[in-house]
């Protein structure tokens, strides 16, 4: 028996996100149907760093399962890309310890989340970045990124529907945004990431942008410890599961 | 009776290509079927400066129509972009004259190539831009491009299964290839095109940069006016009509 280990990209458009579900095209369901035919019918479980939404994308998730066959890893890569649909790609396949395990040992996740700050809309953009037509104040939204970082209690920036077992403290390393042109590009690392976090945080920075808030708001908002303070949730399109970083 | 014109941007990758057919999804079907209903049930037919293929795009494709409704300029283009679906976009609507025609008038087109120039491909410009991975030599495809300009027989690069009515001689006005990045740029604009020569053109200049061929054959393969002496047919996915010029 042989751990593998992947990193994938999807573009989340056309999956009704990560997770296996009985209805409905997802991206673990497309993967495990080419791994089951590989394995000549037989079933292959895949683990991943954790799950991404509906219209979510990927540019480096990282996935682990166990295998009987004896492929090199070039092989590997070539097999899945030829056998999976065109909205994931294989850009990563190496053998990895027994012991290692795609979502108990991730150290750090960065998120990005695009936006499309313009007047006009771009039609071709409309999958893969948020649009907003009013014009972002990008300093207000970079004061208000400082209050992230650190370690923090993020129940204000937790979906109320969510059922995190456990405390809602996580640690938030590194957070910012930056203006290219008429695109912002929201950066943010940390050791974990509750549900819909980062797009409540994004929802929150748009408002501070807008200017109906203002950015000291966000210290506060994370110190109330109450969802409803924060802002809305924004759309899944923007954000992408950027990187994942493991341990040792 | 009043003439409209429109201008309007696609994706392509989810029509069969932009004139009405009696089965597919077409950017005319979709176009006109928002117009009958805003008539109440009236059939009105669209003119476009052209059709595009299936999977092509257009950023700036033109249209006329004629209408007895009297709304408001700006009413216009709000009404069509809450009814069309979110693959259309108009973002230009204005009243002219009885005697404008979307097709009859144009005095020239232009047309973008993007081609994606990269060791991996990228799955989110999958349906936007031609992956190549072998490394281009844009230098001699910038020389190739200046045997494009100029009244010249195109026939080698016209679809041999077209059925062009009079001759195939066009004159190019400006044909250039530039490198941003991994991003390559065909820019053509000319009086006219024939059936896929945008993607011919883009095919053979991509042989050119693969050093399959030298530059200057461009030269002699316009002069031999044979469709086999071309380079192949680029995919559809990269190609943009991009603006359309009128008289006047």
């Amino acid at each position: 028996m042989l751990r593998m280990k992947l990193i994938i990209s999807y573009d989340g458009t056309r999956f009704s996100g990560y997770q296996i579900q009985p209805n409905g095209r997802t991206v673990q369901g497309a993967i495990e149907k080419v791994l089951q035919k590989m394995h000549k019918g037989e079933p292959i479980r895949v683990t991943a760093s954790g799950r991404t939404d509906q219209g979510v994308h990927a540019v480096g998730q990282v996935l682990h399962f166990d295998t009987t066959l004896e492929i090199p890893v070039d092989g590997w890569k070539r097999a899945l890309n030829t056998m999976l649909p065109e909205d994931i790609e294989v850009w990563h396949a190496e053998k990895v310890s027994d012991d290692f395990h795609a979502r108990f040992d991730v150290k750090e996740k960065e998120y990005r989340y695009f936006i499309w700050n313009a007047v006009s809309r771009d039609i071709f953009k409309r999958n893969y970045q948020h649009h907003v037509d009013q014009k972002l104040n990008i300093e207000a939204m970079k004061i208000a990124c400082n209050y992230l970082t650190g370690r923090h209690d993020f129940t204000s920036f937790c979906a109320a529907n969510s059922n995190v077992k456990g405390d809602k403290i996580r640690e938030i390393h590194h957070a910012s945004i930056d203006r290219e042109g008429e695109q912002l590009i929201f950066q943010v690392r940390g050791n974990g990431f509750l549900y819909n976090m980062v797009r409540i945080i994004a929802g929150t920075l748009i408002e501070i942008g807008m200017g109906k808030r203002e950015p000291e708001e966000m210290k506060q908002i994370i110190a109330s410890k109450d969802r409803a303070n924060a802002g809305h949730t924004a759309p899944a399109q923007g954000l992408y599961l950027w990187k994942v970083y493991y341990k040792k």
